[in-house]
């Protein structure tokens, strides 16, 4: 890991295969955070358990899909720590520990949890895994002392949670954990092929692992402007979804003249979708490239993920030993 | 560990020192157990969190007076496992994995976890340790396969729900543990020294750690059957809690003369308990000297709960390993 000031802890869960949602979204901004912190990316399989235990079949296809994608996408294993949360033994021993420092009630007044309360409807549907789920991500966050955590919205809650951990850790036993700060990042809107959020449930996703034919295809399939039926009709790149993508993936000079000739029906949908194919695929092509390289060496890919985990593990221990030494455990 | 047909699991929290009530309610009846299964006997520190997380202070003397007086009693590290639950770092781990596959509505009607709501109040006040003891200590169970479970009527609950976890984890992914059963043990009853259940907590517990003059001043101090007052006043031995003592500690001819001697007012109080004081301090002699030659050699003790560690973590990691092979972990 570089030695920068202060450190970063972000991760996902092992969902398989990312798509541009998951490049704009979180990718570049690790790749940027890398810049500037010592970064500490974890894999979430423990949290995936908790909402999908009876659905692991593909978990570890999944793992070294979505690790690909990571590394394809700029994040650097020389530069940052890229591991598999299960690789590290020291974060299920301490989420046991820090779970004896937190009340029944606090968890249950965590709103993600009373969503999904409200959702599965019954406390028996309820695996015990969602109610601890925010110590476990606490863990994952005081692990490697991590400063500040790259978080949605809707996380806040939860670094919220690992805040108040932290403090009560500190003020019961000794001072080993830094408060970490949420760093909400600005997301830009990327629409699916529908128009709705792109997400793999919906099935309007294009993939970092699709070819070039697939982009074509599936740009074809955007939604456009409703109203604009004949390709004399003036559009309205607004309430555009293939505009969006323009905006995010085409260069301004181009964004501007697209939205001028969309609006004088100078540019027609097909061309414009054209343009679009042309341009994801020229911008994806570095990341289409390495992923389809690392998937072609798993070695490689598991080399990573041990250097990884080796590194993780010196930290965790280290953290777990505080830890323990100052609760006076053995 | 010997090589009996079945397995037994058994633990303790970290108290510190026991007493005559341990010794009468759980260490003869393990010492008996010995002799027909593989037993093992955990040191349940990180149980001892899910309460005390904030009186850790003597865990670590807690920890090793207790371990000297199992061995003391008969606890033998050489037929059995002796180890301590947080020196097993896999048990975290697998009551992590565990810990998904179990509802939160089943945890709560937990009637341990109910009675303790309705002492502490609100769900602020209840760690949420306390909410997942089942789980750990279904995972104590569970790791080295445990077909039996000697418990009190108290903790039939609790295996219970470690039935159901072993049921529903075999029936989601492959079959790995076998359904514990409960074995409920027949306690004589040894009322402390005034009258009430012996506790460490009441102050009223005779220690296998007492000298001689301790044991004849605390046996000066019990309480007998409170109608006779003068020596010439016929006794009732079935209220008297010197008796109940004679009863377990003294040989079947003096228990009879004792009793026959009080109703006829033969037999003084005084006389009683001297005759009692001895008989303790006889019968725990072999005890106290064993104790006293332990804690006086705390590398040999060391070196027990190493050893214990070591033979613990293989069969945990060995379990560790069909589990998450079952739920396609790494
Ligand atoms: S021309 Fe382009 S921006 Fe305008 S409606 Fe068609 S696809 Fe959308
Ligand atoms: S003589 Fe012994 S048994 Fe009878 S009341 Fe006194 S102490 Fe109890």
């Amino acid at each position: 890991m570089s030695n920068k000031e202060k450190t970063i802890l972000s991760g996902m869960r092992p969902t398989g295969k990312l798509h541009l949602g998951h490049l704009i979204g979180v990718l570049d901004n690790w790749s940027q955070l890398q810049k500037d912190y010592n970064c500490v990316f974890e894999v979430a399989d423990w949290h995936a358990l908790t909402t999908k235990y009876d659905q692991t079949e593909n978990i570890q296809q999944h793992i070294r899909e979505m690790v690909a994608d990571w590394i394809s996408a700029g994040i650097d294993p020389e530069e940052s720590i890229i591991f598999v949360q299960s690789d590290i033994p020291e974060i299920a021993e301490l989420n046991l520990l820090l779970s004896m420092i937190v009340s029944v009630g606090r968890l249950e007044r965590n709103p993600t949890y009373k969503e999904q309360i409200e959702e599965l409807g019954e406390n028996d549907a309820i695996p015990f895994g969602l109610l601890e789920y925010p110590v476990l991500q606490a863990t994952d966050i005081l692990f490697p002392k991590a400063d500040v955590v790259p978080v949605g919205e809707d996380q806040l809650p939860h670094i919220e949670i690992t805040r108040e951990i932290a403090r009560r850790f500190n003020h019961l036993y000794e001072d080993v954990f830094p408060e970490p700060e949420p760093k909400l990042a600005e997301v830009p809107r990327l629409p699916g092929l529908d128009g709705r959020k792109m997400s793999k449930s919906y099935g309007n996703a294009i993939y970092l692992a699709d070819d070039e034919e697939e982009i074509q295809n599936k740009v074809n399939q955007m939604v456009t402007d409703p109203d604009r039926i004949r390709l004399s009709d003036p559009g309205n790149p607004e309430v555009c979804s293939v505009f969006d993508f323009h905006k995010i993936f085409n260069n301004e000079e181009r964004v501007e003249k697209i939205a001028a000739d969309c609006r004088s029906a100078e540019l027609g949908c097909v061309d414009c979708k054209q343009e679009l194919a042309e341009v994801l695929v020229a911008q994806t092509a570095d990341i289409r490239a390495k992923r389809e390289e690392l998937l072609a060496d798993p070695a490689q890919l598991d080399k990573i993920l041990e250097e990884g985990a080796q590194q993780a593990r010196k930290i965790a221990s280290q953290t777990l030993a505080e830890v323990k030494n100052a609760m006076n455990m053995r």
